[in-house]
Formats: C-alpha cells, sequence, structure tokens
C-alpha cells in the first residue's frame, strides 16, 4: 500500500485535543471497554449520509450503540449463498455473538440513495440500471417499495414515502434471518422502524395498529 | 411489518431532550443540510463496534463524514458482478456522487470481528468456515492478511498486527475500483490508514515510507 | 480533593436536554418542592442493583418516594450503640421527621449481594468470611435467612428463596425500632414486602396469611 | 412477619400499566439482563431525598447506573472494623465487583440531612446530639465540614456551603478506601462531585483547579 497518506494536519489537531480532553475524562471507561469488551444494548442500521448522528439524536456515549451504516439503511433478505455480504454478517453478530436486545433501523429525509432508486425505477437514471452500478444494484433491494409508491402524485411525497419503504422494507428483511425471527419469537430482541426528518429535527416511528409513521 | 415495537420511553426522553437543545441551537444549519444536500469532505470506513466514535475523536459535527460501518472495517475487492455489494456502492457514491476529498479506513484494537478471522483461519473456529456463515464469508476477505501474520508468536501480537492488515487489505482493495484510483491518480481524492486503541486513546496512521503504523 | 474529574461529556448533554425538556415542564413543582419541602407518601428500601428502578415500575414522579438504596435491600436491627448507621438513619428520618405511611422493602431476582451471602453461608466464598469484607460483614444481616432455605435442593430455588428472606428479615428488623413498631400499632405507617422478578418484569408481594408471597 | 400489608391499590394499578407497556417493549432488555447481570458503568451516591432523581436528570434507563442513596449521600472513611457498613459494602461492590468507570457523588439543595447537621453542629439540636439518634451520628460524618464553613454570615448561604461540603467530603473518604484510591491511580476510575438546584434544575459540578462547584 504505497497511496496512502499522512492524515490531513486539522484531523491531527482535533485528535489531539480530544485525547487531552474527552479521553483523558473517560479514560477508566474506555479501559474497561477495552479489557471486558462491547456489551451494546441496541445494534442500529442506519444511512452512511454525514447527516444523520443517531448518536447525537439519543445521547448515547462509546459502548451503547452497535452501528452499521450503508446506503438507504437497507437490509437485503436472508441469502446464506456463500458470498459475502456485509450487512448479514453486521446483523448476525448483532444478534447472535453481542446478543443485542433492540434493532433500530432508522431512515431518513432527503435521502440521495432512495432518491437515486426512485430515479432509476422511474427510468430516469437508466446508468442506475447497469449491471456495473454498485449503487443501482444495491438499491434493488427497495424495488418492492417503489410499487407501492409511484402513484403518489408529487416528487417530494414519493420521495418521503420510498424512504419510508426502505424502513419497512429493512425490518421485512431481518424477519427472513432465522436468528432475528427466532430471537424476536422468544421475546430476546425487538425491532424498531424510525424516520427523522434532518431539516426539522423530526423523528417518526413506525406503528403497527395503524400501519404509518408516528411522531414521537 | 406487525413487529415493529415502539421505541424505549428513555430514547424518547432522550431525543426530545436533543430535539430541545443541539437541534434548536443548530437548526439554521441543519435546514441548510437538508436543503441543499449534504457535502462531506470525507468518506470514513470504520467498524460497527460500539466503542468506535470517529465523530467524538475528530471532533466531528453533521455534514462532515459520510462514514460507511462494516465488521471489521473491510472493503472487498472491485467485483461489478451484478450482485448486491454493500461497501462498494457506499464507496461508489462517496467518489463518484459526492466526490470527497479522503477516504479514511478506521480500524481498532480489540476487534471482535478480525478475533473472528484469526481463530476461523487458525482452524480453532469451524463453525465460521460454512457456506452459512455470513460473518465467516465477510471475513475471508482478510484471509490474505492472515498469510502475513501467522508467524507472530503471540496471541495478542496477532490479534493486532491482523486489525493492521484489515486496514491495508481495505486501501489496497480501494485502489482496485477504477474510480477511486483514477480519482487518487488525478489528485482529486487521498486515501488514508489508521488504527485505534480503544483502552489508551491511541491513533496510529500508516505511513508507505516506513511501511509501517505510526503514532500521530 | 483534587482528584475530582469533570463529567463526561454524553452525561453534560443529556442533562442540558432533561433541563430543556422536563424540568421545563415541570418547574413550577420542582420550586414548590424546593420552597416547601418534600412530603412523600412512602419511604422505599431497594437494592443499589442498576437493573431495579423503583420508579419506573411505580410511574413515580419527583416527590412521591424517599427512596433509600443498599445493596440487597437489607435493614439491620435496632441498635443504638452510638456507631454510624446508615440505614437505620434513612429509616428513623423517613418515619420520625418525615411521618411517611408506607414502608416498602423491594427485593429482586438475580440479586448478587444475595448470591454473595448464599456462596459465604455455604462455605463457597471465604473471601466474604474475612473481617475486612464490608460485602460479607453487610450480608451478615441475611444469615439468619440462611438457615432457613439452605436445605432446599437446587441452586436458583435456594437463591429465591433468600432473595425473598433478605425482604422478610428487613421487614422483622424494621419492627425492632421502637419508632417503627409504635407508628404501626397506632395505624399511622403500614409496611410491605415486595420481590421483582427483573426478566419477566413480575412482582410478588408478602401475605401473611398464607406466609407466602403472591403476583400482585 | 406479620405485620406486613398488601400494597395500596394506586400502586398495583400503576405496576400493572407498567407490565403492559414499558415491560413489554423493552422485555428482550430486561431478560437480557437478568440472564448476562448487569453491568453498568457508573456508580452513583446520592440522597434519599424524593425531590433527587438522577436517572431522571441524565436520562438513563435500566442498566446504567449502580445507585446507592443515603441521608445526605454520605461515605464514612474507610474502617475495617468487622462492623456493618453499609455504605462501604456498596462502594466495595461496585468498584471491585462491578468494576465501574466512574463515581459520582450528588448532593442537593434544601438537604434535610445537612439541614439537621448544622443544627446539632451550631447547638441548636440537642436531640440530634444523642447516642441515640441515628441521624444525628451519621451526619457526625459531616461535620469536619461545619468547621469550614461556620463563619458565612447567612442561614441560606450555610447550608448550600455545606451542601457541597458534603459532597467533597465523600469524596475525600472515597479516597480513604484502598481499592478505590488504587483504581483511581491506574486509570481504572474517576470520581466526579456534583450538587442539583432542585428549585432550579441547576446542575455544578466540582473542579479541582478553581477549588469551585462550577455550573455545568
Amino acid at each position: 500500500m504505497k497511496h496512502a497518506k499522512p492524515l490531513p494536519g486539522y484531523l491531527v489537531q482535533r485528535y489531539h485535543g480530544w485525547k487531552a480532553t474527552a479521553y483523558q475524562e473517560n479514560q477508566s471507561w474506555y479501559r474497561r471497554l477495552a479489557d471486558e469488551g462491547q456489551r451494546p444494548r441496541a445494534m442500529v442500521i442506519s444511512c452512511c449520509d454525514s447527516r444523520v448522528h443517531v448518536t447525537a439524536i439519543f445521547g448515547a456515549d462509546q459502548g451503547e450503540f452497535f452501528i452499521h451504516r450503508n446506503i438507504a439503511n437497507l437490509v437485503p433478505s436472508y441469502e446464506p449463498d456463500g458470498n459475502q455480504h456485509g450487512t448479514s454478517a453486521a446483523v448476525e453478530y448483532a444478534v447472535t455473538a453481542l446478543k443485542v436486545a433492540h434493532i433500530v433501523v432508522l431512515g431518513h429525509s432527503n435521502c440521495g440513495g432512495v432518491q437515486g432508486c426512485l430515479d432509476m425505477c422511474s427510468g430516469h437514471a437508466p446508468e442506475l440500471d447497469e449491471k456495473s452500478s454498485f449503487v443501482g444494484r444495491w438499491m434493488d433491494i427497495l424495488r418492492p417499495g417503489y410499487e407501492k409508491i409511484k402513484d403518489i402524485p408529487d416528487a417530494q411525497g414519493q420521495l418521503r414515502a420510498l424512504e419510508k419503504q426502505a424502513v419497512l422494507t429493512s425490518l421485512d428483511n431481518l424477519m427472513t434471518f432465522p436468528f432475528v425471527s427466532a430471537a424476536v419469537e422468544k421475546g430476546q430482541l425487538s425491532i424498531h422502524g424510525l424516520w427523522n426528518d434532518i431539516g426539522e429535527g423530526g423523528l417518526e416511528q413506525y406503528i403497527p395498529a395503524t400501519e404509518k409513521f408516528e411522531a414521537i
């Protein structure tokens, strides 16, 4: 690996600042976490989007959440075909090794990945339809969701509805994993669907009784 | 989706606390991020581990880092085979759509995924060798790294060395993506390899000249 | 005191969140509580265990319960010997100064302190028998209870039985305080024995007529 | 134990409400806590006062804090004399068995126990000076603190100053426990002193550099 470059100086400075303050104040906790291992209460599956900070929203510190982040917070369905499934590996580790009590799928507004899915499915992004498009193939997971929202008249409404379909698709797919559904049925694991409005700081959760996302 | 449960009350309370403080103080920024879209300077690829908080270490706020987190911060090699590759999709989106200036791969100490790889490759975890093990198949990405460290005599030394091989493997694999190597060669993108010592708060970066990870 | 450190940042943030929400919504009540003093209806004696939240179980808010928490929710017998008795001081203050109407002793499942007593009394924890063991000496209060349950054949059954003996021992010892028995006899104070099953969310209370703990 | 009475109906009703809602929503977490045991990050030592709710202020849920509550949040000094020391037992269990990373001593305004100490030390409460007064003997722990604040001219100022002395006295006494001071010196434990203004919802922490309590 000859291409690696030194870290930009502003990040080096910030790191030294953190080391001298937050690390110093919490070193007893960091050492205990290192010695005894992590024991997070929940797994969070959220988007890579730089505007989504689940730890900030929930006041969570080191050790609380096991966090997987991918494009559009998607979970594929259970496919034990021997291929590399990074998301499935994360779910498997969280449920079988860490035995988390909750899995929270956190979607959000203005999601670029979901917008790409909308463009692709409505025929406006042929480049995403190509076999070589990793984003396109990844967003294929959400294609069934598109069918449910394509008749919404306005573009903004379609996007929000599809962002919420991404959360529901992931929750549905989570239940196709035998170790997830078994843990849910035994009362050892509960699953939760959230959607965050970035601009307004809003948070909605899916309520099965009404089949809607409702403000928390 | 009939299995979703309401969010635990303590998280609801903490969210309302965040909304009334951090959100209120920053709403102009959140609204601008929502209206204009994200424009992160860097992509960070780190582990799902609950003990690794890249935003804390680098004092980063909403909008700065596009963050992908998976087991053991691994990037597979470029394989445009039409299958679902979540990590490759995240890298593609960061480089081609967001045009980030940096990709930082952040490894860490006490990594459960890397430990699993070590156990599997040394014959001590046959269950990870099975086709149906998502964690095992995912950690296959790191098998070539195991060959380079297997002669280290002590277990702790092997683990640390393999954690760093995970970073280097990811950097090497990143360069197999045509859009990554092209951007690196044009000076539009730089890549960085880091390793975080959780208990001691340490941070090391890979220096090509010495072929070593050195303290920052 | 030169060793005190600043509070970890995540707790500072959560506090500011509470101040901006729950405090704002209830400040008239908090101010009245500050001006007029507390007037709790009940004293609760429960364990320090982080899994036992009496305020959650009973939906109690600021001002309702005067709460003493110690290892294994134990009350020693009345010994006015001039030494420092923290639990006795709490009981005295609750009954003579605050004139609470109830004292609730709340035991619980999986109690580490009671397990320690079991180990000590059965000869499996010699370190707890030493004079210098504060936990051991504290658990001596429960030694008479051990005699009553030692013939139960299974370990789990012994533990549960001894956890309930801890509640009964505390109730018995409470009645050795002259100001407690006097208030009980005058009908000014009633005492209650509860046992909480943490995993199942169960709650049992002691019924003198059957001499058993029965589900509420 | 023939004196125990059934729990008042309003508490029975609230319990059933909690069981049907919060318990149902979190049963996976409660079961995990029951199966695997607690692993709290911090011990909190606070007052029995019904107006002090540390879990509310810090948005903490089951499993986070190991909480000891006594009159005036006092810790006596280390005395391994074989007598029953409930507070010392709680500290010993937290540090040596649970290996908590933080001990937080939380004092508060309008503290009845501290007011009693002030009255006793200034000669206005002879009944507290009696050998048989548990509250008086317990508050003896704070007598050295009285000497430092007795020259403050106003009663309100004396009370607040003595409430803060109670926090500092406890921090000082904590350091007399060999297992506490050893853990602090090894960077495995940090100690924190807080004071809560009940009416105003304020929170101050002791800062060694200025030797003052400062608003958080």
